[in-house]
């Protein structure tokens, strides 16, 4: 690839055409878009995105790109900050298991926020998210999961750098000038992992805070202002200052790149909650549905978990088994995998105030504990995908063992989530879409989406937000219940 | 202190009372607020600003706060980020030796622009800017300069939650929620130091990104968006991502807070360069003045860096003594050394493209070379400032050798740098706000400043912009000049 590293993803970002793009990443893109416009929809209906509206209403500014919820288009940068956070609001957006990058919560809010905002037509949209798809891709693969075990989510610490890539590409920014942005979105990268210990929100926006800054990065470069052109490999680079020297395979970031398409790694998510979490709800689900007498029976559920994804959905142990708020309910694998036995299903409903506060699922949540997984199983992989990509090394595998009351016990284990098909993403997009638009609306944006790339962005959003349903009104949002001082 | 830190830290902000200040603390916040004001002034007429006012021009939004050189007002998170980068662009902002955060850049920008947008007075604008320096500081302690060792700008790190404090404070926040705010800024600090690399410009807008960020945490946490309490001591806070577990001494953050002003240590700088540069243009002046006979006679000069100091202001070696940028040039001990010899003075024209590109001052830069200073010196520190705040391990000390061509070697230390009284940074305020304003009005600006806190924030922007100056145009800047691809 040419060096900098950021040089030849930008000019390789630039060079990407609609038409020139497998069919098979043609269908993907589609795919991409229809959920992430859907988690757009649903998360600008909960109190966090009515909270993130409220600010982005506060601000005003040029009207360039809508912003479901506002009622008013707003400057591209707010825009992409809602949305980015509106699509990660519910921990039901696609991920990259190798990495744990969040592709659609960048890609598509910056991809339809420039896009309307320069009055791109639906190709230069599509060829935006297949390429900010890659780049998300290869940044992440090239730190593995090293940025969660530092203590950062690394959606929120490569996430600068593809949303200013994308927004580049559609503000038609020359391969040079887009390097200088990325180098520059290299210093508005962050997103600490502290929310775990409280369930507070920080999260929620680490998309839509890198996505905000991808942008502006976008908007500065041009304006004469450049950044570092090594970013990437450089001495005081993202990965050597955020991993330390020599901890990125940056091999990994540049091989292949424009024959093979790694972006097809990403994963839909099938489960509302923190993506390391779903194997075990599939294990789970598969030995409860072909073993199980019923989740009254269930006396104990042992599952076996990768060191590195413990701290995040295991500990600290009370809090998981008595999630006190929503978002601390969708990171503990205590109480999805009990919710999944009780209601036999986890879904949005799950994560409900009420929900959480059930007593028969913490009961048994209680009863479900982990052990670290063996040494040997983790270098399991996901099954290979259609179109070359190749494996991920130690995909999310898992194992589960249900012991019932009457002693016998049934062991279940699956080598990787199980990947969403188009008919699941579409049928996911018909209830995210439907908790803000009618089901005749909902469906008619999921045929406009499918219809990429002869529908625009500004065309697609339209969809999103006429005829107006009426705007959450500003009001105190209720904050998450948390003992005082903890 | 009150245990979440954040919540101790905030408990104490939110009570601090202008009247309650010692004497020399108000002095001191009359001066802090006077040369970071005369450095948005600067800052904002060089091209480097004028991209930044491009920017911020876009995006329009609600006329809360006044930007110098934009004609009108903008969103208070834009006016954050125009002036703190406005600021730290000319490198002559003060900083803290010990964790080298720039307190100005980050507090200043922000306590006007959240002052204005609410209306306060100017006893809550002096009571937020002091408690504003005093949280940078206890922050930047708490790390010492292990942020620079990892790669970061520490003022990028710890920035939004200074920020975020002092936005906190003139918005009136809770304790709880301005401790929720400085949970969210946990998620936006960063600031890559790879601008080393080639004199790019990402750091110029490091304390800009940081004040933005904190000013959008600290509109989100009342608005029902909480961020983790514990940022700054969990187990995935701040310290324990960006630096590793166990390596931030958190008592120094806490100590003493409320009776020991830490405030106190922050450095006013005299040359607009790297802070580090400072006591080697200090030490070679003096000996200069006391020995030399003019710089045409000067074979060679031998500086004694510490460790840490030379990847910052010595290498790479080739770029430092041919700095082919503004940026490069600011950042080279070599040059900046060789311009005080054959100028007699470092000074903001010592960094303009015609002073960077003379031969004598570059074939001079050739012959001064560094050598890393013995481990003995590294306990050097500055001396005890009034006050009683404690000593800052480490200060910039330094010593030069400087080989004349008749062979005679003169040899020159100091124990720290000298420290700018108030002469001096009223003298360097008619400097920097004379790149703007004409010398009867800046004057005004300096007497409406020393009459805090009889002068609110926006009587005081209002002098920085009426009778209007006219704004400089929307325009491509010019670029740096690098090597293609460096």
């Amino acid at each position: 690839m040419t060096s900098p590293l950021a040089l030849g993803l930008a000019e390789w970002s630039r060079a990407l055409r609609w038409d020139a793009l497998p069919a098979d990443l043609q269908e993907r893109v589609r795919l991409w878009v229809l959920d992430a416009v859907g988690l757009v929809l649903a998360g600008s209906t909960i109190p966090a995105g009515r909270s993130i509206l409220e600010v982005v209403r506060h601000q005003g500014g040029r009207p360039e790109a809508t912003v479901v919820g506002l009622g008013e288009r707003a400057p591209a940068a707010w825009a992409a900050f809602a949305h980015g956070s509106f699509a990660h609001g519910l921990d039901f957006d696609d991920t990259f298991p190798g990495s744990i990058v969040h592709p659609g919560s960048l890609v598509v809010p910056t991809a339809l926020a420039v896009a309307e905002a320069v009055g791109a037509d639906g190709a230069a949209l599509g060829a935006s998210v297949a390429a900010g798809y890659e780049v998300a891709a290869r940044l992440g693969a090239a730190a593995g999961r090293r940025f969660h075990a530092r203590g950062f989510q690394a959606t929120g610490v490569v996430g600068p750098l593809v949303t200013a890539a994308v927004a580049a590409k559609l503000y038609g920014l020359s391969a040079r000038t887009t390097a200088e942005a990325m180098g520059l979105a290299g210093s508005m990268g962050g997103g600490l992992l502290e929310f775990l210990s409280d369930g507070s929100w920080a999260k929620r926006m680490h998309p839509g805070w890198a996505a905000h800054g991808g942008v502006v990065a976008a908007q500065l470069a041009p304006a004469g202002f450049p950044g570092p052109l090594t970013v990437i490999e450089g001495r005081y680079g993202l990965y050597a200052a955020f991993l330390g020297a020599g901890a990125a395979d940056l091999a990994r970031l540049a091989d292949g790149l424009g024959g093979v398409w790694r972006a097809r790694e990403a994963h839909a998510k099938l489960y509302p909650c923190a993506h390391v979490i779903h194997p075990f709800l599939d294990a789970t689900r598969e030995t409860y549905a072909r073993h199980g007498p019923g989740a009254p029976d269930v006396e104990a559920v042992v599952c076996d978990v990768e060191p590195w994804q413990i701290p995040i959905v295991c500990e600290p142990r009370e809090e998981k088994v008595t999630p006190r708020s929503e978002y601390q309910a969708r990171a503990s694998l205590p109480y999805c995998v009990a919710a999944l036995l009780v209601d036999g299903r986890v879904d949005m409903q799950t994560f409900t105030p009420e929900a959480i506060g059930r007593p028969d699922v913490l009961a048994l949540a209680a009863r479900v504990v982990h052990r670290e997984a063996a040494a040997a199983r983790t270098g399991a992989s996901p099954p290979p995908e259609p179109g070359g990509s190749p494996p991920e090394p130690g995909g999310f595998a898992t194992a589960v063992e249900i012991t019932l009351r009457d002693g016998r016990r049934l062991r279940g284990s699956v080598s990787a989530e199980r990947v969403a098909g188009p008919e699941a993403v579409r049928a996911k997009f018909a209830r995210t879409a439907g908790r803000r638009l009618p089901a005749d609306r909902a469906a008619a944006l999921a045929a406009a989406v499918a219809g990429l790339p002869a529908t625009s962005a500004a065309e697609l959003l339209a969809r999103c937000t006429k005829p107006t349903t009426p705007a959450p009104r500003d009001r105190p949002s209720p904050r998450p219940d948390r003992a005082p001082g903890s």
